[in-house]
């Protein structure tokens, strides 16, 4: 795969997707099966038996094995095959790859790069996540059909809200506001407050005010795969103060990208809000509206992606809007020229 | 693309076709994007915005302009951007192609080649269109997956009706008459006259014969990509004047090829008439009963296609019938050779 | 095509899929049409017209020969055209090939290789066909995606019934008795014994046993294409004479393989057997639930196939199981070595 950073964690999937059979997603364009054992954890495997080849997820799960639905081969957590129906001794080459997993925040992570690396406290921090006052919901994972670059890109870019979702995030009065950009080690980010303005619709549907508002969207990025949208809508006239932006509507969007292949994303979302706690239905709206918002960049993504194949380019003019989503490619690459060099690639069979 | 004329006017749809929104179709290989100013004329660009490479068909008519659905960039009808959100001046790269486009005959026809040479006087003439006495129908676009070549033969090609069209316009009396060929500068007829036949079925529900009839139909070909079919079904034992053909059954049936890619075609038909004029419920079966017709051509093309691709052969045995169809495809083969030598092929990226 | 062996009878299809028309079907990577005579016989063409190569499977039975679908050319069941509409004589290069073809037990043979070696003969003979006290049912042709043999490998396993079938022929009390294995020219076979168990499911469905169960199962396997399971379930504690084995319940269920592509096969069984003759409702359960069963082969088989065309890898540790296979394997590439050197392979366009 092309610009991938391998030493990362990856959202493999949602914890409320992983049931108690195997559970199957193609990462970084190798095939994963996950499983869990019964004190609960689980364990990743590359998902092809090392007999004949067959996917593990077709077989089933068995005293904390994986056993393949073929010949009922059973593997550990480790990778190892530990049960050869037929005989006692195990062949050495009985084996697959195993990679290190862990949950956090309603998420499985999954590592594919280094074992040695996988730290679990690289995991991206997720703002207030549980605390008093704040609510979470966890999108429909989404596929988008698009490099994950140019993605990361449509992420840090908040020029095209007003054009791809004009029915929801999509404000006009914003469109002329350039944006601020600050980069520091391992983050960048893009900002732009917008004054005295008509707050979007979606915000009226969420909240009454009374009149005109001050809006910001802070587009942070955290490469290679995590997007943090803060959002404030508060009373125009204000102070910005945090004490003050959190007495308006406020919310941290996320989004988690895991590469499924150079030319598909795999496109986790979930927003973390103070506003509407416990409402069931307004959980339900945001479920549809955020989805469908995020379908329209899937939409666009993947028809640019088309021609990025057809022609064998990736943009023809440059744009002050494009300094953003540049400054996160640009990084991103950095981090991916350098992952390689440290960790070839590993072959795809074994 | 293979033996393709760029310098001709090609059918890029149905006025019918093209609403208030931009208009996408794939012409030579290239994606082009119509769309309709406030005047009514047309504008034709490369479909594919010069920023980020968004077809620019997913986005909306603006103010005479058209407007990336991505970041609001603005083209106007030569292909210039006129507007970048977020900046005053325009970036030169800025720019995508502009084919020159007009509409006649309900139908807008596209130039892909050298815009200097887009003479409206070499669209193809219709014969009688607009005359009293005689009525218009424009069929639904098809789309054939075969190179326009196997068409246009098929085209050329009056033996295959008898197998490929037994329900309507086939006849088993015409199987054993050879056709008479002729070739002038830029056009091709064939032609064989049937007499004292019973007339195909299609014209027995049109007319009441009282017994036998006269029938000729006229292969005409003009090169690269339009087919006129005249056909006249008359009572037998009249002399062949134009007066006497004008007193039977009498049509014109035009193609419009575009070519898509290698493997496809865009298929227009267009069918004249004297008879039947007003008559509805005529109209409707025509448009039924013509578009079975030619989709029972795509059936044998595409499977020719098909196999002429598995196997890298055209053609393997040569019958007499092929003589008009060699010829039409000689003709094009030169022209499109003495065009691909004149203008050299742009690259598809801008 | 890989390890193919071209001098051998294959089912084209059984003789309730051929009707009037035209049959086709893709057999060793050539497209094959079938049609039968007045006198009933079949005859077997390339489905390719050597004018145009279209299908001639689009067109139709006329006279005991296959009039295409485009001009009306008219095939014998030689390949031989004998007519051409429109001329008197037929042009030397109006031929295609034809395959010995042959009806028997219900089922048409194709003859890929050298015509003189056809001989029916060679045609597998059908266990007690036609016996007074046993019927036969055909199964639905299957179409598995996979390379044929990845299928005998599978035929030739009965390690994987444990788990591939749990619901139906797999029983879990087997899954530790090593069978034997047995070869000799053109013959092998792996059969195992499985003494004083619970009968699995379907048997039990099948007959009323007081207790324990013997059971045999024979995987016969004649290369390259035939597979015989012979399978007895009889009272515990006999002794395992033919009579006896007799009065148990006694099948022999065969599955012919016709390699469609390198990835694809056709699969046809069909079984005999001695229990329930003239029982409908249990030809309806044993269509279902083998059909069943052997689909459930293909989801084994053909995800085996992606991870070994997405790896370049067939396999990767070697199992004591693997010995019947291989076994297997190997004798048809060994037949398929000999196959291809004593009759290369002839151009796929005529």
């Amino acid at each position: 795969m092309e610009h991938v950073v391998r030493n990362a964690w990856y959202v493999l999937g949602w914890t409320a997707e992983i049931g108690t059979g195997p559970f199957a997603r193609r990462v970084l364009d190798e095939p994963v099966v996950a499983f869990r054992r019964r004190d609960g954890r689980l364990a990743a495997l590359l998902d092809r038996c090392a007999h004949r080849l067959v996917p593990l997820s077709l077989g089933s799960v068995v005293d904390d094995t994986l056993q393949c639905g073929y010949h009922g081969l059973r593997y550990d957590d480790t990778g190892a095959c530990v049960h050869v129906p037929g005989q006692a001794n195990i062949p050495p080459a009985a084996r697959v790859r195993s990679f290190p997993v862990t949950e956090r925040y309603g998420a499985a992570w999954i590592w594919m790069g280094d074992p040695e690396q996988a730290d679990p406290g690289l995991i991206p921090a997720i703002e207030r996540y549980g605390a008093p006052g704040w609510t979470v919901i966890w999108g429909a994972p989404q596929h988008h059909r698009s490099h994950y670059l140019n993605i990361v890109e449509n992420l840090q870019d908040p020029a095209h809200t007003t054009y791809v979702h004009p029915g929801t995030i999509g404000n006009p009065a914003s469109s002329d506001i350039a944006p601020v950009i600050e980069e520091s080690e391992g983050h960048i980010v893009t900002y732009r407050w917008t004054l005295d303005a008509e707050p979007p619709p979606i915000d009226r549907k969420n909240a009454n005010f009374s009149g005109l508002a001050d809006r910001c969207q802070y587009y942070h990025f955290f490469p290679p795969c995590t997007s943090r949208v803060d959002v404030v809508t508060m009373q125009a006239g204000q102070e910005h103060t945090e004490a003050n932006m959190d007495r308006g509507l406020r919310a941290f969007s996320y989004k988690f990208l895991t590469p499924e292949t150079d030319t598909a994303t795999h496109f986790f979302w979930l927003h973390v809000r103070n506003f509407g706690v416990g409402d069931q239905e307004l959980d339900e709206r945001l479920m549809r509206d955020m989805g469908r918002t995020f379908e329209e960049d899937n939409v666009i993504v993947s028809a640019m992606q088309r021609e990025q194949d057809a022609t064998g380019v990736r943009q023809l003019a440059w744009l002050r809007i494009d300094a953003g989503p540049s400054r996160a490619r640009r990084m991103i690459e950095k981090m991916a020229a350098a992952d390689a060099a440290a960790a070839p690639a590993t072959s795809t069979a074994s």
